[in-house]
């Protein structure tokens, strides 16, 4: 088997942010679960962008930032996802070539735009999305190649894939590449709501297809039901995986069967925007892995690529990660 | 004559800003002219986005960003621009719309698509742009309409719009209808290159057709080919005439005849990008001015209002302005 050419393959919904501001009654007025990525069709994101206050426009995708983080860090990565042959997509695709991630995902003519994700940020820097998935839809097993998906060290899935049906099959024929070629196969459970739209399946894959395990708190209690992250914990450290749980401020648990580290938040002047924490978090945990700086490292850089993303609006880093970790350890 | 319904109505090229941070290495071998506004065609625009790096899109456009500024402090405007019916064109629009602006003018069909303008930030915070004009080529005098035009207190003009040879026609025609109506004309001369561009043309503006003027040093030296700012304001004074002047951080220069103030920047704990500061020093100038509250104090909150937008990314404000100036008064 010849050595990897990426650190990372990452598969996912790829998607152009609208990030704009609002207040609590905003999203109450709206219908919108706060917090959640909330399902939209295109009907619904025309009137709900029509309700929007000004907006910026950034490439975003779960999968997406962090690859994009992990090339900030000076790792190498390989995307797979789907948009449309528009100016968003154009945009989308600049951001990871201009970053040096290789893009082979061909685009869609003639069928939905570019995916949207209408992200509400309220005063308390918290992050409410609202995604009309548009192309991602046409994401199909065809699009995921042996040698792209055999050439990354570690293949990266997002839960937010078993949203739009064809990618669940695209993400499965992925899995058993990787799995065939003596890759590890890495999840984020993306999304408690998400979690709990695909439970039977989601436990499934994490027990049979899961090699390392991304989840915050409300996830992984979702997934095991349990009524505390403490217990969930447990159930995490009996797999005999590797598993980082993020807790927002409260820091992160990184662990590997009984080798288990607490890793403190990385300090923040000013929480702006959530957007893309949990994705600059994966970008720094798996830089650390696929550069066997060991577990605890692989914690400590994941903070504070995270710390870093929620000082400012969007969801990619705004300066290069490898030079700010260089900093923090200086 | 009827109390007019906007405090202003401004006229300006209508682009989508693709913002993106380089060095100064980046500026020189793009052979860009730092802190410039350099004007390129679609086959450079093309070049240039795949030597970028990873970007961030807002609604730009000198003008557009001052009518948003001025809506974002609590005053009411107009905005005629000219953007394609395509994705960028949906965000621009979008972004005055929701402010509240009111924006009549046609999109162009099977033309250019809408206009972006890639604008380097280097670690300085300065910026560099490169405009590529797209479908603000086809703002003609019939997107200028009379009922909008008189309608506004102050007609607002941007300097730039001497670029596209159609504009110029409809700038023309709008400061004929605005003065007709017994209205104020304002004219930014919005960059030094520009002025090189339409010395005489501009010089034959200022004198004779518009009533408030805003430049920054060295417009204003270009325009009246000064070797001194000081020399530059004696010139500005005789015209008797309202006129702000702006200094970058050694503040501004605000006078009308013979009443002259000197206006301190506002302070900023670091400057992030410089985009918009002009534009932003506009809307508080012309929101003091059109409020009544004095040449001083106009200019004061123009120095907050710049200050704002150069503390992140990107040319428009980030909270309302209209709590800012209330806290900063408290």
């Amino acid at each position: 088997m010849a050595d990897p050419r990426w650190d990372i393959v990452g598969i996912g919904n790829a998607i152009v942010d609208v990030l704009a501001h609002a207040n609590d009654d905003f999203i109450f007025r709206q219908g919108m679960t706060k917090g959640a990525m909330n399902l939209i069709d295109a009907g619904r994101a025309e009137l709900l962008y029509e309700a929007l206050g000004p907006a910026v426009e950034q490439s975003g995708g779960s999968m997406a930032n962090t690859v994009a983080g992990l090339a900030s860090l000076g790792g190498r990565a390989a995307y797979i996802g789907k948009v449309a042959k528009d100016q968003l997509g154009d945009i989308f695709a600049h951001d990871l070539k201009s970053a040096g991630i290789y893009f082979p995902t061909a685009r869609l003519v003639g069928g939905a735009p570019t995916a949207r994700s209408f992200i509400v940020i309220t005063p308390d820097g918290q992050r409410t999305m609202n995604t009309y998935l548009g192309a991602c839809v046409a994401l199909t097993p065809e699009d995921v190649h042996a040698d792209t998906v055999a050439g990354g060290r570690i293949l990266y899935l997002e839960g937010y894939l078993w949203d739009p049906p064809a990618a669940k099959q695209a993400f499965l024929k992925a899995a058993r590449i990787a799995h065939q070629a003596k890759r590890l196969v890495a999840l984020s459970l993306s999304d408690a709501f998400c979690v709990a739209r695909h439970h039977d399946s989601f436990l499934d894959l994490v027990h049979n297809h899961v090699d390392i395990l991304f989840a915050n708190e409300a996830e992984i209690t979702a997934l095991y039901r349990t009524k505390s992250f403490e217990e969930a914990l447990k159930v995490v450290r009996g797999l005999g995986k590797t598993a980082a749980l993020t807790r927002s401020e409260k820091g992160s648990v990184v662990l590997n069967g009984d080798e288990v580290h607490v890793i403190q938040a990385a300090p923040v002047d000013k929480v702006v925007d959530t957007t893309g924490a949990g994705d600059l978090y994966a970008s720094g945990f798996l830089y650390g892995l696929t550069h066997n700086l060991g577990l605890k490292r692989a914690g400590e850089i994941a903070s504070i690529a995270a710390a870093e993303v929620i000082s400012h609006v969007g969801p990619r880093p705004q300066v290069r990660l490898a030079d700010l970790i260089k900093e923090r350890a200086a």
